[in-house]
């Protein structure tokens, strides 16, 4: 019976700990509607491979176009649709994945998400497909009772301004005892280089009843969306820019900017200093209104141009590129940082970050936390890396816990559970260096599980409104 | 009881060759007057806690601002003035140091220094201090005592060259055995930025008789007063610059930038040129007299300017960033890198110069030695990662030996045992590996912990003057 | 009896599966003339010590200039030709070497090439010297003889366009059945910035029978080479450039840089750009000739100078620098990244771009590969640190399999063993973890050791023409 990654006794006990506590997942892309409407699931294929970007980007890497794999095209042009060549596909370039959390993740997911104790393989592949879709029909494999099977406490789906959050108030009205809330995630409204960026604009005003033809009605209309996401228990939002730039401009510096995207004369630049400004309103807005602030910059999007002309967004295309911290935060810093209402939780894909400043960032102001390791970073082996590299400047408590970022919703009680077990095996090295006595280790477990991303995510008030 | 970091029985006979060796310490900032003066420390949170900015930077990041831990105010502002209240604020948030190098310096502190064996913990806080406090009004403890204690050969200070070194000559005149000597560090005297600068100047000029009116006459005070500090047993000059940029400017532009900043026409620009084109002078004044220099840069100064402004320098405000070394170093390679008569220290608080830039450095310029993982990388991880990275290229005989660079007069020897610890393990894993012979590894060892240090920073002559 | 590396019985049962697969070298510096001629080799100073720049650099970086070890000097001034006294300032100095790769390649070299068991040390140098002397004497100890033993199944060397590839042609005559092909590695006619870049692109035209007087036939004329290469066995193409900076420049741009380069008109930014455009023409010559690509970026070439100027290139001057590839290369990817027919393989000597640019990059476009940790990473801690960067977002099958890159043909069996080691070890570690079931990573050996490189350089059609 494989039980990945701990190796001593010291490390299974100090697991032990956190292993049956509930998950909480404050940051994640998973489907309101999955959970709104508790369809079934549908084939093992659809579920599992289709919209895993780390799985097609890897068979994409050895040859194996999206079309292949059923992954939509832009222009409604053929893919694969039988789910059972799709499987096969993946059984057959099985060992592409050796050693890849894709790999750790699929195969836990199948023996305790599903059951199923075949290894994947070129000739078990339709075994494996045939149990687990077996599985799909069964009431107990629809999503709310999956949901409360993976002992979720909470899920935090992530949208934008420009939702009506209409899945979210049917879960409220179902009376429901799961708790799903929403991230604020005002990206498409602010980002001035996206080509939809005004369409954006105009339907949150309709959504916030502001009229957002000026700067200030604009600044109203996102204060007004983000009470309608506490409304529904939101309590973080979520900003994904190219860069940790931040900018203190003047509100009629911001305001020229603004105008001038409106009438469609943005540089680049400008669209830069815009989102770094923006991240200072936002820290503002936060100030007043609670919502922990997450930032996560560092990635080029849509770096893959060809990926992204036949298939679109977040299908496997981004890559990481150098993140500066240090003289990027400064201007937020230099305003907010010593403010204990702020919480900021950073993220990173730049690991070289982590002990030079992000550590010492987090290590020095009030107001910043390190998010999880990310994305890229999402691995066993990055994890390991990550406290090994932040806990001498930043310890454990300026840490904001684990965060799935996952719309793979069957993935995620196995992203957690990788992650409490690298915690456990890093705890317990400190116990053997007797760096640390391994109650306080085991305390730090059960925080690092459960309570810290509870109080850190400010998710300890109860239930959702 | 406790034996940090020592996993196997090879790393602690390897351990136990350095374990009792006498400590070299050629760079650090203990006050010579505590040495000089030998009066009794103050109380222990006086002594442990406000003026470690380990200790109160992770208690400001948790929100527990430096006013409450007893630390001055530039201002002259209230704070917290009662020790027992500091030290109690301490305990309560012990947990905070989990796994961090500060936990690790002050157990050891308090059980190797002071024998106090119960672990701190908010219910023993008044315990811990009891009996600390009780120890300091012993005579065993005092400054001069400890210092014969620790095994100290030699302890160097670092001091301004507008310091007139009265306290180092009162040790000399005293006829304490004890060698205490300085390091010449003449930032504040270089640094065209600093608000200070030419009030330095002027004093510095005073001291050495010279007229610093032109640049040659502040050239001529700065061969001077290292003359002075020369004369007192200084062995080498300490240089905190923002970047490792080094500038060859011929005589007249240097002469030019030196003007200007007399009048107070300096430029960033400017005073940046102007650091980098005296570290070629100081490279040259070196040739001459024989110093050792130290360059470790790096450091965004001051980053938090809310606790520069509430508390000054040095509190805890600075933040890595990112530095260049392969192009910034390359005038002063150029001009003086094959120079056998020169001795520089690296530096680094960006680790990914180490296997990068660094050690290839080291080990290709015969100028060039690496100096310890420092500040915010003097932890055990960062200095296992530390030879990991650099023994490749560079050896261990191109690295300068650990420094423990504290103001925690106290906390020295425990320092040093670390670094004795993480080297130990380090080469244990080379002869588990078959990497290195056991004899070998022995004789490293004492190397880095003794000899190496005392070669490299030309402390083999014998005692002070 | 020393068995590096190798810690755990798992580990050594992973590596036997490997120890004796045949080599694949297909990326190296050896001369053709060696095997051409299979003349003896000179004395042990010659053989392992003077040619080898990690050796020399070592001892310069510690005040040994390489005078004193009989590397020769530009100006043909004297240097020291006693082999004996030069082996013995190595045997003398070898405690510099501990830790270090040059130590256990050497050290192996001794034991399983020539038999010698006896350590190295100041004692025993004219006793190691004297076996291996005369071992260089007898007949197994020819080049050919050599090859054979070692198992090598096909060994690349480098040359240049301006190579007419007689001893190649010679090889090819002879009828020997070792396989000994080339690589084809245009830098010194592409690079505008060397002094003799005119001269060389000449002798190419020469060769080619084209008239390099134009950029066309220019490109003419390195597609005939290209072919002359092939035509001897070369299934590949190398490209050490300063950056990974690739350009995609329209062919009238491309002839205006290159006229301006024949009148003597080029600026550094020029010659940059010409190299960066360079790679996206071979790529379209790969395209239709179906050479890989290798792109090696990374090094500031002769940074030392003095070296320079007394011993030319390639002798321990070069320091790597920072490298960006995510957007460097991006222009190439855009152009041909998704294109079946490509293939480039790449090399890094800046680590930090592992986890955040290379394996991202190779884990998301099929056209990219990941070349060996080279030359400073060419080491036990460095390739670990290389499988537990790259194995989560490229796993092992985007990796291209050791390259021995040396001009040292006696170290060409140890250095593909330590590969094999390190790699045996990794894979140990995560079978150790339930990672990965023992039988797929005996596997997985077998393809890092042999398979891999043999198909990813295209050595999988049998022998030479």
């Amino acid at each position: 019976m494989p039980d990945p990654i701990l190796t001593t006794d010291l490390a299974r006990e100090l697991y032990a700990v956190a292993r049956d506590l509930p998950l909480i997942s404050p940051h994640g892309h998973v489907d309101p509607a999955l959970l709104a409407d508790d369809q079934p699931f549908g084939d093992p294929a659809r579920l599992l491979i289709v919209p895993d970007h780390y799985v097609t980007r890897m068979l994409l890497s050895q040859g194996i176009p999206p079309d292949r794999l059923g992954v939509p095209r832009r222009d409604g042009g053929p893919v694969e649709t039988d789910p059972r060549t799709i499987w096969r596909l993946l059984a057959t370039n099985w060992h592409l994945f050796r050693g890849t959390p894709s790999r750790l993740w699929l195969e836990q997911t199948f023996r305790t998400v599903f059951g199923v104790e075949t290894p994947l393989s070129r000739d078990t592949a339709d075994e494996v497909y045939d149990a687990i879709a077996a599985r799909l029909r069964e009431p107990e494999f629809r999503p709310r009772a999956l949901f409360e099977r993976f002992g979720l406490e909470v899920l935090a789906t992530t949208e934008s301004p420009t939702d009506d959050l209409a899945r979210h108030a049917k879960l409220i009205a179902d009376g429901w005892a799961g708790r799903v809330i929403s991230t604020f995630r005002p990206d498409d409204v602010v980002d001035l280089e996206r080509e939809d960026w005004a369409i954006n604009v105009a339907r949150m005003g309709e959504l916030a009843g502001q009229d957002t033809g000026t700067y200030a009605g604009y600044l109203d209309a996102l204060r007004r969306r983000r009470q309608d996401f506490i409304a529904i228990g939101t309590t973080s939002s979520d900003h994904g820019h190219p860069t940790a730039r931040t900018v203190d401009l003047s509100k009629e510096d911001a305001a020229k900017l603004y105008d001038r995207a409106l009438h469609g004369e943005t540089t680049p630049a400008d669209a830069e200093t815009f989102r770094g400004h923006m991240i200072l309103e936002f820290a503002r807005m936060s100030i007043d209104d609670g919502l922990v602030m997450q930032l996560h910059p560092g990635a080029s999007r849509d770096h893959n141009r060809a990926l992204f002309a036949a298939h679109g967004r977040d299908v496997g295309g981004d890559i990481p590129q150098p993140t500066n911290y240090v003289h990027a935060l400064r201007p937020l810093l230099e305003a907010h940082g010593m403010d204990p209402r702020l919480r900021v939780v950073l993220y990173t894909l730049d690991e070289t970050a982590f002990s030079r400043e992000l550590a010492p960032l987090a290590g020095g102001y009030p107001a910043l936390f390190l998010g999880a390791p990310w994305w890229f970073l999402d691995t066993p082996d990055a994890m390991r890396r990550f406290r090994e590299t932040v806990t001498d400047a930043a310890g454990f408590y300026n840490t904001a816990g684990f965060v799935d970022d996952t719309r793979a919703f069957c993935s995620i009680p196995v992203r957690h559970d990788v992650a409490r077990r690298v915690d456990a095996s890093y705890l317990a090295s400190l116990v053997t260096q007797d760096r640390l006595p391994f109650d306080e280790a085991a305390e730090t477990m059960a925080d690092l599980a459960y309570h810290l991303p509870k109080r850190i995510f400010k998710l300890d008030k109860e239930g959702t409104p």
